[in-house]
C-alpha cells in the first residue's frame, strides 16, 4: 500500500467511522476541522472524503506552533488573560447549527516546555472559560465529533530523537496508521467490529454495576468510587444529533464517571503526560474524600499544580477508563507524548469535567442532579495514565464482594 | 539585504504603517490575520511584529486553495448556497471588539478558472451576505485594517510561467518588496512621506470639487459624475477607532465615490481582472444613467455577468480612483493578476458598494442620506482597471469648465 493510500484510508475512517457521515443517509452537515499547518495533506484528504460523504462546507482552521511560541516570547504580560472570545462564540454557534467537529492532533507535544507557567495557566484559563459553551456540547456529544492524528516533524522528533526528520516522520505515520487500525482489508468494517467488542466490554461492566474499583501497583493503592447510576461506554456512540460517531481514533478504552467525593488513597502515573505543550512526568497524588490533597511530579510539577488550581473541580476526578496493557498502542512499545494515543495504551483517570453521557439519564439532568449523582464539574479535563503490566484492578460490588477485573494490566 | 531582512521589513511596514500599531501609543488590540497556507513565513514575522507593537493576541486564519477546489469538485450541488455564517459572525464580533484586521493576499488568482460559474456565483453570494456586517465595518474603516501580499507558487506560476517554481517565487517576492516600498533606507518613514504625497493630491482634487470626470482612450468615451459632497482620499486614513492606518500596501491611488446614477458612455478595461479565482479579460461595458446596460468580456464573460446580477447595485459604480501610469507597479511592467497590485498600476473604477468615508459627513449618514448623495449600495465591490498610457482624463467643474487632469496616463 502506498503512503497516499494509507492517508486516504485514515481520512476515510475519520469521516465514515469518526464522524459517521454517509452521503444520502445522514443529514448534510458542515464540518469544522482544526489541524496543525503541517497536517495539510491529511486535511485535504479528509476534506475530499467529507464532501463525498455529503458535507455541505468544510472549514479548516489551521494552527501554527511558531505563532503560539511568538506570543509567549513577545506579547505584553497583561495580555495573557485575553483570548479570542469571538472565535469561541463562532465555534459554539457552529455546533448549535449542527456542524460536525474534526480535530487533527499532531502539534508539538513539548511546544511550551520552558515557557512561563503562570502565563500558560492564565492563557489556558481564559481560553477554557471562552470555550466552555462549545466544550459542553462536545462532552455532552450533542454533535458528532472525532479526533484523529497526523505526523508532524516536531512530534516525530520527540518520539524518534535519533532519526532524521524524514525517517522520524515516516515512522510516526506508520505508527499512526497501525494504531488507528487502517491497514487491514476493510478498515471501516474492522472499526465497526472493534467498536462492538468495546461495547460488549462496557455492557459486562454495566451488568456488574460495581460500587468502586481498587487499584494496586507500584506507588498506587487507590479505591475509586463510581458515580451513582454510572454507565460504562466504549467504542462508538450515538451523538445527540442522532449520528453514530467514534470520538477518538484510535480508541481502546471503556470509561465511565467516578464519584467526585469517593476517591481515597495514592496513585502514581505510569507514563509521562503531555498536557498543552508541557510534559509532566511521574505524577504522584493522594486523594481524600475524592479530592487531591497532595500532588507531586518529577517534571512539570508547577504546570500540574497550576492546572489543579484552575477551579474547585480541577482536583477531583471526571473520568475513569480501563484499557488492557496488550492494546495495539501499548504493544507498539512507543511513548507518543500525546494523550490520544497514550491514554489508549493504559488504564487512566481524568481530572476535571465529567461526561454526563456516562450516567443513566444524564443527558437530561440539571447540574444539581448531576452533582448529586457524583459527577464532577470543572473547566479542565486532563487524562493521565495509571495502568501498566504491574497494576491489578478489582471491582467491588454494591454488596461489598471483591472481584478481580484486571491482573498485570489484562482483563481477567 | 537578505531575504529574511526584506520579509521582516514587509512585516514591520504591515504592522506599523498598515495597522498603525505602536507599543505604548495605540490601545492594545487583538489582530485577526487571514493568509494562504504558503504565506506562513510572512505570517510568523507579522505575528512577531504585532506582539512587539503591543498586540494582545494574534489569530491567524489560514486558507488552503486545495480545500476550496475540493468543494467545487466534490460537494453536493445543493450545498453551494451555504456558507459558514458562524465564522462570519465571529469575525463581525471580533471587529466590534476592536480587533485589527490583516489580510495577507497571495492565493492563486486563477484558482477557480474552469469551475462552474453558477456554483461560484451562489457560493460568493452566500458568503457576501453572511460577511456583510463585517464588511460594512471594513468599508466604514471602523477599525484599522491592512492588506499586504506574500508570494506563493501558484501565483508566481501565473506571472512567470517560463521560470522554475523557485525562480518564479523569488521574482514575485522581489516584485512585492519593491512595489510595497520596503527596500529603502527607512521604509516606515518613506511610507509616511508617500502617504503625505497622496493626501496632497487628494486635497487638490477636493479643492477643485469637480462635478464629473471625462475619460477618452481606445474603446473608452465615458463621462463619470461624482457624488454630491464627495471627498477624495488617498494614502493613510484615521480609522473609526482613532488609529492611523494604511489599508492597502502597496497603494498609489486617490479615490472617491461616484454618483450611482451619473455614468454615461463606453469604457474598456486596460488590464485583465482577477476576481475570486477567475480571470476576466477585455471587459467592455456601456453605462446609461449610471447603470451598465451592456457588458462583454473576451474571457470570463459569464463570471462577469453573474457578478453583475448579484443585486441592483452591482451594475452601478461605487468607487473611482486615479493612478498615474508611471506608478512603481506600472513601471515594473508586470501584470500581477491581483487587484491589490494591478489597481495601483492604473486608474480604475469599482462596481458595487461605495465607501461612505468618501462623502463629507458620510460616516454618520443614514442609508437614505447616502443614497441621496449618489452613493451606491451592493454586496459586491469589484475594482477593474481602465487607465493606461493611452487614456486622457479631464475634470469638469461645477460651472461646466473642462480642465485637463491626466494626459497619456500622467498627472497634468
Amino acid at each position: 500500500m502506498t503512503f497516499e493510500e494509507k492517508l486516504e484510508r485514515l481520512a476515510m475512517v475519520a469521516v465514515h467511522v469518526g464522524l459517521g457521515m454517509e452521503a444520502g443517509k445522514t443529514t448534510p452537515q458542515q464540518v469544522m476541522m482544526t489541524a496543525p499547518l503541517e497536517a495539510a495533506p491529511l486535511v485535504r484528504k479528509i476534506t475530499e472524503q467529507a464532501y463525498q460523504a455529503g458535507a455541505t462546507l468544510v472549514t479548516p482552521l489551521f494552527s501554527d506552533d511558531e505563532c503560539v511560541l511568538a506570543r509567549y516570547r513577545l506579547a505584553p504580560d497583561a495580555s495573557f488573560d485575553q483570548t479570542n472570545e469571538w472565535m469561541a462564540e463562532g465555534v459554539a454557534k457552529a455546533f448549535r447549527g449542527n456542524t460536525a467537529r474534526l480535530a487533527v492532533a499532531g502539534g508539538n507535544p513539548a511546544l511550551l516546555a520552558g515557557q512561563n507557567p503562570a502565563k500558560m495557566a492564565r492563557a489556558n484559563k481564559a481560553a477554557s472559560i471562552a470555550m466552555k459553551p462549545a466544550m459542553e456540547m462536545i462532552t455532552r456529544h450533542d454533535i458528532n465529533w472525532n479526533i484523529v492524528a497526523a505526523a508532524t516533524p516536531a512530534w516525530a522528533k520527540l518520539m524518534f530523537p535519533n532519526d532524521t526528520e524524514q525517517e522520524g516522520v515516516a515512522k510516526l505515520w506508520e505508527a499512526i496508521f497501525a494504531t488507528s487500525r487502517v491497514l487491514g482489508r476493510d478498515p471501516v468494517a474492522e472499526w465497526r467490529a472493534h467498536s462492538n467488542n468495546l461495547q460488549k466490554k462496557a455492557a459486562f461492566l454495566n451488568e456488574r454495576n460495581y460500587k468502586s474499583l481498587r487499584y494496586r501497583g507500584p506507588g498506587t493503592e487507590l479505591e475509586l468510587g463510581l458515580s451513582d447510576g454510572h454507565k460504562w461506554l466504549g467504542g462508538g456512540c450515538i451523538a445527540g444529533n442522532g449520528i453514530p460517531c467514534m470520538p477518538n481514533i484510535p480508541t481502546e478504552e471503556v470509561f465511565t464517571t467516578p464519584h467526585r467525593e469517593r476517591a481515597e488513597g495514592l496513585v502514581r502515573s505510569t507514563k509521562p503526560l503531555s498536557h498543552q505543550g508541557t510534559l509532566i512526568r511521574d505524577i504522584e497524588v493522594k486523594f481524600a474524600g475524592g479530592k487531591i490533597v497532595e500532588a507531586h511530579a518529577s517534571e512539570g510539577e508547577e504546570a500540574l499544580r497550576r492546572r489543579l488550581d484552575t477551579d474547585e473541580g480541577a482536583r477531583r476526578l471526571g473520568e475513569v477508563a480501563l484499557v488492557p496493557h496488550s492494546s495495539p498502542i501499548s504493544a507498539s512499545g512507543l511513548m507518543f507524548y500525546n494523550t490520544l494515543f497514550d491514554e489508549n495504551a493504559s488504564s487512566h483517570i481524568a481530572l476535571g469535567q465529567a461526561y454526563s453521557t456516562c450516567l443513566h439519564g444524564g443527558d437530561t439532568m440539571s447540574k444539581e442532579e448531576l452533582a448529586q449523582r457524583g459527577a464532577n464539574e470543572s473547566l479542565i479535563h486532563v487524562d493521565w495514565m495509571i495502568g501498566s503490566g504491574e497494576v491489578d484492578i478489582d471491582g467491588v460490588t454494591q454488596a461489598g464482594a471483591v472481584e478481580p477485573l484486571m491482573r498485570k494490566g489484562e482483563w481477567c
